[in-house]
């Protein structure tokens, strides 16, 4: 029986590291710089580093060790490699096999956004569920979608790209991905600021936005919850976009739960309540009653998840 | 070691069976009628005295069975109970439980798209895939998703129910679930008519359909093959919608096959065609080349899908 495991969640600019009990007790968390330079080489031996001091620190024995879980900003597939990873500035790299092979240990990886869901299924918001689907709303729209308690990581990596299902053909702007019409255009942070500025340009309704130099994602919403018209017009479009979106999710995975994650999260219920009145319109009646909760690990899902991932 | 194993297919109004080996190999099919009268409850009944009757025939013994799988017309959920199956005049059953005790084999249960889907990923289209996405065009729109080898059930069974993700929210007709604008109002065979009929009533252009007294989804696909101006156009609107839908599933489960099938698919690499340009257009970067490819199991998708749920 192993007693402790690793759970490892690379950002950018920092790496986010946990020491875990198997039960999932979260012992220790910590973090290390991600050193991008040289194509992210150091990235892995410095994890594997880190995890090796601990392990030296703490005085634990390594067959004690279940093994190290490892999430990253990417496309991963089923077998932990990561097709490109353009924040680390990695190409193909197989991410599980270097990781245990510099560490000993058992290693998995998945993609950043797939791991966090996996941890507010395991210890967050939709604990014990084993069917449920996240929404990340930060600066994009990311995604995690957990059938029988595991990740679906998708052929080419691509499992839980839900900011890049395109949900309307007629919009004519380009997405960062390329296609026009992705759901991330709407339902982001960047998303919610693009539609408050159309809507503020198609009308000469006075709001509280309007004297505001630069709108920002979080300014749309506190108007939001303060009731101001057009800010309500505007939310009731990324409800209605969004809320449409997770329809058709679950009518192609019939999940226990939904759950809606990252910063834009922090509007709490109101957001919820604005999303979900266009979900329960439009999803299969079966489906409707599905719920759909606010995450509630932040930025310690996705350690919650890796950890997960090797046990 | 098993050699055999049965795979069983519900229908309104006949059973298919299957007597397989367990590497998939079909020794013999054959049918028996579906007695729907008094709530259905001669139909697991049956099944298993057809089974018990194949089993003395052959002279088999019944160690020697791996077990039975079935599918069924309606939602089953992941133990293998149904919610209701309106078509075989059941309420809620435990099909697997009942089909168990009755048989004293290992019985497993379906919802019949999820299950042909799997027979497709199994011994058909997409034989070895272990992720497949299976549209069934026929009267409505039926699905299945198979994720790691297994069938997508969703947790009220709803797995797959893509025929009823509604993906256009202009619609102003309802669909039998009652909503409005589901896939199945555009790409079933009944859809494919309505939106043939609503072409056609609104343009004078001259076409081969309008010499006929009423028009069959055939119809109209043989007069897209065959060049037809205003049959292209419709099908160039079934394939949008069929098209987009698949794309924003595949940024769901990101499958390594899309497969085709129901008796739409009988119209070929033409109707592949029409819906790949669109599923191009939408979908994901990492997705835009999975391959899409007609069904090729036919009717005996079920059998071969509902052998593999108890292998």
């Amino acid at each position: 029986m192993s007693l402790y495991c690793f759970g490892i969640d690379v950002g950018g600019t920092s790496v986010k590291c946990g020491l875990f009990q198997t039960d999932g007790n979260l012992l220790e968390k910590w973090e290390i710089p991600t050193r991008t330079e040289n194509s992210g080489e150091n990235i892995l031996p410095d994890v594997a580093a880190t995890i090796e001091n601990k392990i030296q620190e703490r005085g634990i024995d390594k067959k004690d060790v279940a093994g190290v879980g490892i999430g990253i900003p990417g496309p991963i597939n089923s077998k932990g490699e990561a097709a490109c990873a353009v924040n680390l500035y990695w190409g193909f790299k197989p991410v599980a096999k270097e990781l245990s092979d510099l560490t000993g240990l058992p290693a998995k990886a998945g993609n950043d956004a797939n791991v966090a869901a996996l941890g507010e299924a395991w210890k967050g918001a939709a604990a014990g569920a084993q069917n449920v689907i996240l929404a990340t709303l930060g600066t994009g729209v990311g995604g995690g979608i957990i059938v029988d308690g595991k990740i679906v990581a998708g052929y080419h990596g691509a499992g839980g790209e839900i900011g890049h299902a395109n949900i309307d053909h007629s919009e004519t702007e380009e997405c960062n991905c390329g296609n026009r019409g992705c759901l991330e255009q709407f339902a982001s942070a960047t998303g919610i600021v693009r539609t408050a500025q159309k809507e503020l340009s198609s009308c000469d309704e006075s709001s509280s936005l309007r004297s505001l130099q630069t709108i920002t994602a979080k300014d749309v919403l506190d108007a939001f919850k303060a009731g101001d018209a057009v800010a309500v017009r505007i939310m009731e479009k990324v409800g209605e976009h969004l809320g449409g979106a997770l329809a058709i999710f679950a009518a192609v995975v019939d999940p226990e739960a939904i759950v809606i994650g990252g910063g834009v999260s922090k509007a709490g219920q109101p957001l919820i309540d604005c999303i979900q009145k266009y979900y329960r319109k439009y999803a299969f009646s079966l489906c409707k009653d599905t719920p759909m909760v606010i995450a509630s690990l932040g930025n310690d899902a996705g350690i919650y998840g890796a950890a997960k991932l090797v046990l």
